[in-house]
This record gives C-alpha cells, sequence and structure tokens, in this order.
C-alpha cells in the first residue's frame, strides 16, 4: 500500500495524482483534520505531528510513504527518512526538478504556506542544482483555508489569488512552483492571474511520476506493493465539510474513517 | 488571576475587555495555537482539547475561568463547569442576554464558525429566554484565517464580509450577535454592511460586563482575587505571526510563554 499523508484535505491532489498515474495500486491516506492546518505552526510542532502521521500509517501497512504537505516535507523529512527503511517521498524535490526543466529565464517563483516559504526549502533546493537560478518565494497563508471552504472559483479567491500573485508577476518569472498540495485545486485561476506563458508546477504530478519511475526501477519492491487497488481514507477528525471538500477534490464520494493517532 | 482561554488569538479581544473594564485584575490567557482553529472541527475534539486547556490555567492558578471561545462555549461548557468549584464563564449566554434586552423587532441574526452554528447554541438559548424571537444563524468559517492574518480592514475581507451577511441583510434583523471572538476585531465593517440601525453584540465586551458584576456581588471571592495587574500570555505553539496578530488587537507588546498542555 502507498501511504500518503497531509495535514487536512490538500494531500487529496496527491492521491487522485497516485490513482490517475498508477491505477491499480493501494493507497492509504491519513489527513491529520484534528489538527491542521501545519503551515501556520511552528518547525518543532510540525516535526512532533508528522512523526505521529508516519507512524500511523506505517502501522497500518504502508509499504512506502509520500509526505504529500509541502510544510511538512520541508521541515521533516530526513527525520521521516531516517524512521523508517520503507522508500519515503516528499513533494518538493521532484516539483524543483521539473522547475529547472522547464524554466528558460531562469527566474523561478515558488508559494506556499508561511511555514514552508520561512523554511526557504526550495530556494536552497533550486539554487543547489541550479546556481544561476533567481527565485522569488512568497507566503500565501489565506489558500488553504479558502479551498478547504471548497471556495475553488468564487471572485473573493480570484481577488485574493491576484492579491498574492502580484509581486511575483513584476518580477517576470517563466516558472511558477505551486509549492503546497492545496494549490493544484486553484491551478486554472494560478494560471489565468499569471499568463499561459507561465509554466506552472504541480507537486502532486510531480510527485506521482517519481513515485512511478521510482517503481520501474525498483521491481523487488513494486513485486511486494499492494495492487488491489483499494483506497483507504483515514482522518483524525470528520467533519462533514472535510467530506464535501474531499469528494469535491476527487470527484466522486469517499469514505472517511476515523484514526487514532 | 482571571484565567482566559481560546483556541488562538480571538481571546485576546476577551482579554483586551477584561482589562478595559476591570483594571488591575490580573489575568492569565492560554492559546491553543497549536491546534488552532477549533471551529472547523468536530464536537469530541473540541471537548478534549477545551478541558486540556482548562487544566492548564487552573494548574497555573486561575481562580475564574473565561472561555473566550465561542465554540468551546458551545460544546464544552457544562464539561469545564462540573470539573472545577471555581466560577466558569463562557462568552454565549452575556451576548444572548444583551441581544434580547436590544432587540425592538426580535429578528436576531448570530454568526460564528461552522462548529458554534452547527450546535445551535445560541438559537436555543435566545428561543427559551425570549419564545417569540425569530433567529437566523450563519456559519462565516473564513474571518477566523482573515483576521488571524491580520487582514484587518483588506477589500478582500470587505467582500467576503458582505457575502457571508447578506442572507442577514435580507431577512431584515435589527440585532446581530457576533458569535465569535475573532470578530469583534472586524465589528467596523460588519456595522458598515448592515447598517448603522442594527445592533451588534460583541460577546467580549458582554462577558467583561457579566465578570464585572459577578464579583461586585461575590466580595468573598473578589477579596482574594490577584489585583497585581499581571498580564502572562501562554501559548501552545509560539509563531512570529501571532505575535504580529495578538500586538495589532492589544494594541502594546506582549510577551508570549510557550504552554505545554
Amino acid at each position: 500500500m502507498i501511504g500518503i499523508f497531509d495535514s487536512g484535505v490538500g494531500g487529496l491532489t496527491v492521491a487522485k495524482s497516485i490513482i490517475q498515474q498508477i491505477p491499480g495500486y493501494s493507497i492509504i491516506y491519513f489527513g491529520d483534520t484534528a489538527r491542521t492546518p501545519y503551515g501556520t505552526k511552528s518547525h518543532e510542532t510540525v516535526v512532533k505531528y508528522t512523526l505521529e502521521a508516519a507512524d500511523f500509517l506505517v502501522n497500518k501497512g504502508a509499504q512506502t510513504l509520500i509526505m504529500a504537505c509541502n510544510t511538512a516535507s520541508s521541515v521533516a523529512f530526513e527525520k521521516v527518512k531516517k524512521r523508517y527503511d520503507i522508500p519515503v517521498f516528499e513533494v518538493i524535490s521532484p516539483a524543483v526538478d521539473l522547475a529547472i526543466e522547464k524554466t528558460k529565464n531562469n527566474h523561478i517563483g515558488v508559494i506556499g504556506t508561511r511555514a514552508t516559504i520561512n523554511s526557504c526549502v526550495y530556494e536552497q533546493k533550486i539554487k543547489k542544482n541550479s546556481p544561476p537560478a533567481k527565485v522569488y518565494s512568497y507566503p500565501c497563508p489565506l489558500l488553504v483555508p479558502l479551498v478547504e471552504e471548497g471556495w475553488f472559483n468564487k471572485p473573493e479567491t480570484r481577488m485574493i489569488v491576484k492579491k498574492y500573485l502580484h509581486p511575483l508577476k513584476v518580477r517576470q518569472i517563466d516558472t511558477l512552483i505551486l509549492g503546497c498540495t492545496h494549490y493544484p485545486i486553484l491551478k486554472k485561476i494560478i494560471q489565468r492571474k499569471m499568463g499561459k506563458q507561465v509554466n506552472i508546477i504541480d507537486s502532486s504530478l510531480a510527485v506521482a511520476q517519481e513515485v512511478e519511475q521510482f517503481l520501474a526501477v525498483h521491481p523487488e519492491l513494486d513485486n511486494k506493493m499492494d495492487k488491489k487497488g483499494d483506497e483507504i481514507f483515514f482522518v483524525s477528525d470528520i467533519t462533514s465539510q472535510f467530506e464535501k471538500t474531499a469528494n469535491m477534490i476527487l470527484k466522486k464520494k469517499i469514505f472517511l474513517k476515523q484514526a487514532v493517532t
């Protein structure tokens, strides 16, 4: 089973990409909705919550882990990776690789939660792999609650997106990384505000492609993977709003189970 | 010491009212910022978090408790009250009493988080005390993140407030209860959108007046209260954004301490 976790509904964009990219692989999802969002919390708190979430999924039988939360990926990846002897993926590196591949003018923008942007993880990774790149990063903290409310295409959402993207527009970036797994849901609005000449890098697609490639070159692991096509969704707090938004993202009705971490 | 707690920064409006209404009384505040917001979470989760927060304040020496969080007040008040032999105040009843006193046409509106509105606590209390009243309740979940971001008077905030208040405008209410301690920060915008003929009931002021009256008729408790004018602020997660917003609400710089619950 592929374990996927996020602080809330955002990681469902990764679950959706996995289901589309490698159909048939069983997935087990955990959304830490009792403590969402992570993006406004401190480093130490995010590390603690992330390790608890990862333990939960491994105990439930996850054979590989995807940290489908940029905040968790940016501050807790090394700690999670060291803790288990199964493959662990984060959502940052695949997006960084893709951005470097796509950019032509070496001006790359990154948007994310305050915790992700403050960690400078995107900037460091981009600079390490492509030293001449110029990176412009901005936090967009209100986009997570807007998505969680299901306000995917309201005028207020479009206005807030426009306000957040304004400083990036003036930087003449040609590539923009959506550094939060909630943001692919707003991809169309973001693309429209940035203009069609800007490459929008969706980390949920990027990580799904990376998992597919990894399994292709690791048949010893791939052969052991559960391919019954099960989809199990755990949350630490069941609310009707989560169900509603989850159904909107996955475009189907899912059954939620209560997780106890 | 007067113990005040909330899921985050919202309860600071109550702290501010207490400091203004009964200056000199020492206060100890706890904001559960590691798990904020409560308003989108389930009943059971909110009860659990609230009891932990109350225990923390009582262990730190609180001689009376104010549940400065509508979500916690609406779902956990009775449990907190039974647990201790000190006076416990919640923010709902004082606002309800004031609304009933002020309304002339008996059309009362209530806005709050989804958890508060779903609990129907305002509606039940108003109907109990004033059976002919008509109550119109609407959840406004995005106002909490907007306040926590410090977006107190941005055009996007005004647009979202307008959208949320629209169904109340058409009901011809003459009194509106701000059923969330974050909302007094948006009081001016709300007053403007509703029109000056509508009474806006600020629960932070209402509860401060109730505490003052209670102490006036309970001198045996009042004599024991700590009146050194100390102001101690604990949070379960210290972030620079919380400090910034807290300073904006209290209009002074405060020192935050890390709480371990």
